[in-house]
């Protein structure tokens, strides 16, 4: 299951990646909440779908995109805070999680890091066998970084023992970039 | 409550504010997590730790620090996402939520909103009639939340309906900068 944090918009999606590269859609939607209403209550709106989401479809992994600090400095708090919400129902619930940059999920599903939103909201479509991108793009990003996390190198390279393709490459290489901005602390930790 | 929201240091405060004015110490702490630790059980950590004491102490109000994004850009993002878990567990059991600014909260304890640390621990001791200052200051910092909370310009004025203090009209004007700011973008939400 992967989730695109946010407050006004809050992206889940779960596909059904059992059987090595393919990947299948089980559910993705949307945890909207009106920008008038009380943080406390945006925040627990979000926590509440999660979890009913894990206790529902019972994924094996919650994947989460990473947020930097510096983007997006206006709303930068309040994607934050979903981001912890929505790990905690994880852990509460003994799931592992995951953590990934854009970067990396773009490279994934498109072979670059740079790729535009309507770019993966296509290859995504394209993966999972749908008419169309799943939208909003929010919903379309957390079934994005599902997939990324289901194609990270060490998982594909000990299920298929195949040659990473040019989008396994880009994405290990994403990967690098970010561990080394991490180092230098920009980690979500 | 005062929650001081962190990964590695999470403080914890809480007072008895029943009687006006006055307030008494019922209990500080600390919620530390290694920095080894994986991000989710640093998380479930703070809110299991902020869950126990809402429960165990049953305060009536949860106040939290607000935290800045262009702050400590290295830890800014776990201390958003412990706030966004603390702010969580106290919506779950349907308790009132609060939000102040480090400078509200050292004006309201020290009558500047540009008290050192050091200050504000000296002042926690002296209000709450203790030896010295609650160790470490991130309980201190819960604990002059919680005061500020209490001592909040709107709620003192209907309880005692006596001229504001020198503290809170310090308090006021710090109040009204960080709307200000928070008009321009700042806010956690």
């Amino acid at each position: 299951m992967g989730v695109d944090p946010g407050l006004t918009r809050c992206g889940l999606g779960v596909i059904d990646a059992s059987t090595g590269r393919r990947v299948k859609l089980v559910e993705f939607g949307l945890v909207a909440t009106p920008q008038d209403d009380p943080l406390d209550q945006r925040l627990l709106a979000v926590a509440e779908a999660v979890g009913e989401w894990l206790d529902r479809l019972e994924p094996q992994v919650l994947a989460v995109e990473r947020v930097f600090a510096q983007r997006n400095a206006f709303t930068v708090a309040g994607t934050m805070q979903a981001s912890g919400v929505a790990i905690v129902e994880a852990a509460r619930r003994g799931l592992e999680v995951a953590v990934h940059t854009p970067t990396e999920v773009k490279a994934a599903v498109t072979g670059s890091g740079q790729a535009a939103k309507e770019q993966v909201g296509a290859m995504v479509a394209r993966l999972l066998g749908l008419e169309s991108a799943p939208r909003p793009p929010d919903a379309a990003d957390a079934l994005a970084l599902a997939i990324c996390h289901a194609w990270r190198p060490t998982s594909l390279g000990s299920a298929t023992g195949r040659a990473a393709t040019e989008a396994q490459q880009a994405w290990a290489a994403a990967a690098k970039a970010a561990k080394r901005r991490s180092r230098q602390g920009w980690a979500a930790a």
